[in-house]
C-alpha cells in the first residue's frame, strides 16, 4: 500500500475546528487506501506563547536544554488533539513524539539536526492499519535528550519521514495554495507556479518565501523526495517541487525578506549568532546579513547586535530562477527595476538579490514581478 | 548526602511569578547541602483546559491513549519553566519527562499503576550536583506507551521516587499549611496536625481532605515513606504524615465530599464506572457512591449514569480518626449531631461516614467538629 506524508502547518491545526477538519481530510486520504502519515506543528501561536514564558521566567535568557523540553510541548498537544479527534470519526490512529518516531538528532538543542530515522514503531502501526501522528520539530539525541530542530523544524520531520518510509509523496499543507511568484499581498498579478526544482524552491525560500523551508526543501532535494505544496482547506492543484530538469531561463519568482547587517568582528558575530540559533543569511568576515523571520528571542538578539559597529534595518529583495544569475541581462534589468538607487547587489547563478530600505522594498517588489514575471 | 523530594502542586507553579518563588524555595533548599528532586503538576488550571478541548474534539468521548499524550504536555511545560527559572537563578537544574526519570506503569491508560522505578538519569544528575525536575502524574508502560496515574498522580509520583531514592522526607507543598481537623473555609476553630498515621490519613484523603491523595498515602505507608504536607508559600511546621503508633481513641478530622449514589445492575455500574476512570468510594452488588471530585468529564460521567435505576446528589460527611467505629458510642454522638434527619451510616474502624442531602452537609461537618473536636 502507498505511503503518504501529509504536514499540516500551525495555522492549520489552530483550534478544534480547524483540527476536526484536518482529521476529514485525513480519513478522506486513508479512505483512498493509502497509509498515511501526519506530521503536525503546534496549533496557531503556542510556540509563540511558550516562549514568552520562557523568556519571562527565565529573564530574558532562556537555558536551551529546557526550553527544547518547554516547545515541544506545543506539537504533543496538538497531535493528541488530532488523534482524539481521529478516533471520534472511527478512523484507528496513534500519536507518537518525535523520539517514539525514532527521529534521532544531533544534540544541538534548538537547533538540532536529524542524523538518522528509525520509524520502526511508525510501520508497525501503519501495518495495524492505523494513521500515524507524528510530532513536528523534534527529535531525541543518542543521550535520550529532547531536541528541537530550528526553524522550519516540522517541513524538515515531514520530508526525513518521507524518505525513510519510501513514501510516494510528501505534501505540505498550509494556507496557501502553492508557491507563488510572488507575495499575493504585495503583487495583485502573482501567479501560482505548477512545479519547480528543489534548487529553485530553495533559493526562493532563502529569499524570503514562507511557504516550504529552505533547510527542509535541501532535505527532500539529496533525497529525491518530490514535496506537493497545497493548502489544507482549499482544493486546487498547488504546487509540485521536483528534481530538476535543464532548461533556460526561468523565473521562479519574486521574494522579500526582512534583514539586519551587521558590521563587526567576524568571531564575534559568528559567536553571537551561533548563541542565539540565528542563521545568517549571508556572511562574510566582517559582517553578516541575518533574518529577522523565525528567529527565538529576536529581542535580545538584536540587543546582542546593536554592540557591533554598525547595524542596518534592510530589506532583501530578490529575483530568483534559473540562469538568472548566470549573465549580465538579468541583473541589468533588475538595477532600472530599482530606479535610481544604487542598492548592494548579491548574485548567485538561480537568485539576484538588491539589499534596499525597507520603505522601498515593497514598491521594488511589483516592479520586478511587472519586469520578470509579467512580460515573460 | 541526603536526598529530599519536594512535590509542588498545579496552586504552587499557577503563574510565572509563582514559579520564581518556587526556584527560590528548591534553591534554599539545595543551598543547606541536599540533593532535592522536585515533583510538579501541571500549572494551575492546564489540566482543566486540555480535557475541555479533548471533550470538544472528540465529541465527549476521548480516546484515552490520546488523552494521556494530551494531559502530560502539562507537566513538560511547568517542569521546563521551573528548569529555566533555576538556571536564571544560577542553579544548575534538569527537568526529565516521567518516562525519562524511570517510571514504569502498567498500561490502563489515564489510570495506570506505578509497577517499578528505575532512577538512573536521575542518580547521574543528582551525582552531578543538579536539581533533578520530575513530571508529575506520568510514566511510561512496558510497551513504551506514555500513560497518566489518575487522580492525584503527582503526590504518587512523589512518595514513589522518595522510596526509590531512598529520600530522607517527602514534602507535599501546596497552597495549605498542613493537614487540619476540617476545611478552613467551613469551620472556623478548625485546627492544624501536627502529626498523623498513614492509616488516619489515608481514612482522611478518602472521605474528601484534599491536602493529600488517598492512593499516594498507601503507597507511602507500603513503603515507610514519611510525608510532611506544607505551604509552598507560609513558614510554618506543617503536618508530618508517618508510621501509626497505637493509642486510644483519637479525632483526625471532620471530611466533606460531594458523592452520587448510583443504584441499578451492578455488573453494568463497574463497567460504566471503570469506562469513565471513576472510582468508587464504596461499591456494592447493585449501588455504588461515586465521589464527584477529580472526575475527568464528570458530564459524560453523570449522563451515563443517569440511565442507571436511580442516582441521588447527596454528601458524605466524615468523621475520621483511630477507634472511631471501634464502638458504639462515638456513632451515636454523630447522629446526635446529624439532628432530626436520620442519614445513611457507612462505619469503618477509622472512619464514621454520614450520608446527607448536600444542603444540610456544611451545618454537619460544623456540628461534628464542635462535637469531636472542640470538645476533646
Amino acid at each position: 500500500m502507498p505511503v503518504i506524508v501529509q504536514k499540516y502547518g500551525g495555522s492549520s491545526v489552530a483550534d478544534v475546528e480547524k483540527i476536526q477538519r484536518v482529521a476529514a481530510r485525513v480519513a478522506e486520504t486513508r479512505a483512498q487506501g493509502k497509509q498515511v502519515v501526519v506530521v503536525v506543528s503546534a496549533m496557531g501561536d503556542t510556540t509563540d506563547e511558550l516562549l514568552a514564558l520562557a523568556q519571562k521566567v527565565s529573564a530574558g535568557n532562556p537555558h536551551r536544554r529546557e526550553l527544547d523540553m518547554l516547545l515541544t510541548a506545543g506539537e504533543r498537544i496538538s497531535m493528541a488533539l488530532l488523534g482524539l479527534a481521529l478516533h471520534a470519526r472511527g478512523v484507528e490512529a496513534v500519536s507518537f513524539t518525535g523520539s517514539q518516531s525514532g527521529i534521532i538528532t544531533d544534540g544541538a538543542h534548538t537547533n538540532a539536526r536529524i542524523l538518522e530515522v528509525r520509524p520502526v514503531r511508525i510501520f508497525q502501526e501503519l501495518e495495524r492499519g492505523k494513521v500515524v501522528i507524528v510530532a513536528g520539530y523534534q527529535g531525541v539525541s543518542r543521550e535520550k535528550e529532547i531536541t528541537t530542530l530550528g526553524r522550519g523544524g516540522s517541513d524538515t520531520t515531514a520530508v526525513a519521514l518521507a524518505a525513510a518510509l519510501e513514501a510516494e509523496v510528501c505534501e505540505i499543507c498550509s494556507d496557501v495554495d502553492g508557491v507563488y511568484t510572488a507575495d499575493p499581498r504585495l503583487v495583485s498579478s502573482t501567479r501560482r507556479l505548477a512545479e519547480l526544482s528543489h534548487e529553485e524552491m530553495q533559493q526562493l525560500a532563502l529569499a524570503g518565501a514562507k511557504v516550504l523551508n529552505a533547510q527542509a526543501v535541501e532535505f527532500a532535494r539529496d533525497r529525491g523526495i518530490t514535496l506537493h505544496a497545497r493548502s489544507t482547506f482549499a482544493p486546487g492543484p498547488g504546487t509540485l517541487v521536483k528534481k530538476a530538469v535543464s532548461r533556460e531561463l526561468r523565473i521562479s519568482g519574486i521574494a522579500l525578506d526582512e534583514v539586519l547587517l551587521v558590521q563587526g568582528n567576524g568571531q564575534r558575530l559568528r559567536e553571537a549568532l551561533q548563541a542565539h540559533s540565528a542563521w545568517p543569511r549571508e556572511m562574510w568576515e566582517d559582517r553578516a546579513l541575518v533574518s529577522t523571520e523565525n528567529v527565538h528571542g529576536l529581542v535580545a538578539l538584536r540587543k546582542e547586535l546593536e554592540t557591533f559597529a554598525a547595524i542596518e534595518e534592510l530589506a532583501q529583495v530578490s529575483v530568483v530562477g534559473s540562469g538568472v544569475g548566470a549573465s549580465r541581462e538579468p541583473l541589468d534589468r533588475a538595477l532600472r527595476c530599482a530606479g535610481g538607487s544604487s542598492p548592494r547587489v548579491l548574485v548567485s547563478p538561480l537568485r539576484i538579490a538588491l539589499l534596499v530600505p525597507r520603505s522601498e522594498a515593497k514598491a521594488l517588489v511589483r516592479a520586478l514581478h511587472a519586469e520578470f514575471v509579467e512580460k515573460s
